[in-house]
């Protein structure tokens, strides 16, 4: 009988363990909010949490909030039946992923030398792996998004600042010290505005959320539009989706705003087609929420210059993961680093 | 006796095919000159040679003039106990590669849809492969030249055009429909002078050859460099040479003329090192040839433009193979395709 009963005992574990789902977690650490998600191989977000941060906070703060976030998400009554094999981490800076290290992220102050795979693994018993963010969206948008299928393609994140990854011959290109990608920091105009980075006229400094702000920001303070001075009552937090809003209620203000970030970034992505001659190019980032309009100018400025390569070999097309890229592609880089996507 | 003697017979065809090196021929298309050399797997130029050729006379008379070139490169006589296996062809346009088909060359008057491969394959009877000019150029460099050991680097060729080539992750990249790498027609100054490409402000529009002339001309038509006017007597003829032994003479308007291509340059390999992160990008072609006044000039723009890569991480160098680029890059081409060359 006894015996019986453990053979039983163990048949179900076994049973169990075999229809027990695999999945993985994804976390998307963003300059405004944490967010976390169980996804399973299909790229499918079972359950996701959310926390807002202050860069301000400083690393160890955040990365406590982080574990917390993971571990909220993570919660097995959420996801009952599921088994959570690793973590991925989509970090916005320059990155030791084999160490696990944040070098230096340009919009978190003191993050310099900072261990996060260490921790995060410590905390949560799990295999734990970390990735530029836009070098995760990319890997998602390879795997689940508007990247299936496609051995070549660029993505740009067009949000505070403009991130971008690239996947050539089918695989993601991180370069030679794992610093490909910062499409952002392209020149497009020599003597144009300041960068963060230190350059001038870079495609971020013009076309970034920040550049589209100041430049409604002054255009309020000339008085020279009044449907962006009533879009905000503090004029320090008026946004880029301000801005798209009044351009859509036809304010010509608005819509030369976003028609410079448009030049600006046609210009950039012209150089990447003229270059690396990719099949599509992929935007998406808070600010490519600013819709057809933005794309269309994109898109007509890069048809003015792309000369090298025939219209009808490239695609300007948005994100199809939209703003769930990130926390899916850090989810991908969790998949692809335990082996459960090929 | 007759046995004997057929035996010694065999054992000498035996022994001398056993000896004879093997070897390739490359030839390299340019705007003036056809070259073509039989190279030993080393990279070696056994035998070379030369003639000059007229774009205008069109893509018969030019093709035929090549197969004359190429035959005369490989008499026995010149090189002996050597076997040619196979011919590898530089071109300087957008080809189909597998068809061995020329589709365009901006240099080219009338060549539109050519078949390059199967008549000189038909004329020497050798396996005859091409492939862009610079992307050959990029070949050499890799094998036997300034990308020897490096995975991850970037070729620009300044001539009469700016072309170029990419090795990453250790293998040549062409991109989705063979023309990754035209590095010229990035964007460097968005209202700047018109392309033969058809855009504005592309690098090789401001630092090509015909560029460099025609500023060198204007000068002299306007009385402001005696030494720009002395150097030729038809004004017409004035060479990009000319302009930088007029710098290197401390000519300040020609120092100015080269300064200014060293920025355009500068700005386009800035971009492909922002983007790319290579180790290594290697400058040829007959501009480059100006030496290091134009190199510093370049450097100068690099190191204030790119911050996103340490200045540690990669290197801008001269190539090492010299005006030999081309004719080494197409003997390496052909190399790979018969496996001489792993």
């Amino acid at each position: 009988m006894h015996l019986i009963s453990n053979i039983l005992l163990i048949n179900f574990v076994a049973e169990r363990q075999k229809k027990m789902q695999e999945a993985v977690l994804g976390v998307d650490l963003g300059g405004t909010h944490i967010y976390a998600g169980v996804a399973d191989t299909q790229g499918k977000i079972l359950n996701r949490e959310a926390v807002s941060v202050q860069v301000q906070e400083g690393p160890a703060r955040i990365l406590e909030a982080l574990i917390e976030t993971a571990r909220k998400a993570m919660d097995p009554a959420k996801t009952p039946g599921v088994e959570i094999r690793a973590i991925g981490v989509g970090i916005p800076g320059s990155l030791d992923t084999s160490a696990g290290i944040c070098h230096f992220s340009p919009n978190f102050p003191g993050w310099r030398d900072i261990g996060i795979s260490a921790p995060i693994q410590n905390a949560l018993g799990l295999p734990t792996f970390i990735l530029n963010d836009v070098r995760c969206a990319t890997l998602g948008e390879q795997y689940f998004g508007a990247g299936k299928g496609f051995q070549n393609f660029v993505c740009l994140a067009i949000g505070t600042g403009i991130g971008g990854g690239l996947v050539l011959n089918g695989t993601l290109y991180i370069g030679a010290s794992g610093g490909a990608g910062e499409v952002g920091h392209m020149c497009v105009l020599p003597d144009g505005p300041r960068c963060n980075c230190g350059s001038r006229g870079c495609m971020e400094a013009i076309a970034a959320g920040p550049a589209i702000t100041a430049r409604a920001q002054k255009a309020v303070q000339e008085g020279r539009s009044r449907l962006l001075a009533k879009a905000s009552p503090d004029l320090a937090k008026l946004t880029p989706k301000d801005v798209a809003n009044a351009a859509l209620r036809g304010d010509t203000v608005a819509i030369n705003i976003l028609q410079e970030s448009g030049r600006a970034i046609g210009i950039g992505i012209a150089n990447l087609i003229t270059v690396l001659n990719p099949q599509r190019v992929i935007v998406g980032g808070g600010v490519a929420q600013a819709g057809e309009l933005l794309m269309e100018a994109i898109r007509k400025e890069v048809s003015s210059r792309v000369f090298m390569v025939a219209p009808s070999r490239y695609q300007i097309v948005a994100t199809s993961l939209g703003p769930e890229a990130g926390l899916v592609g850090s989810a991908t880089l969790a998949m692809l680093r335990t082996g459960l996507l090929a």
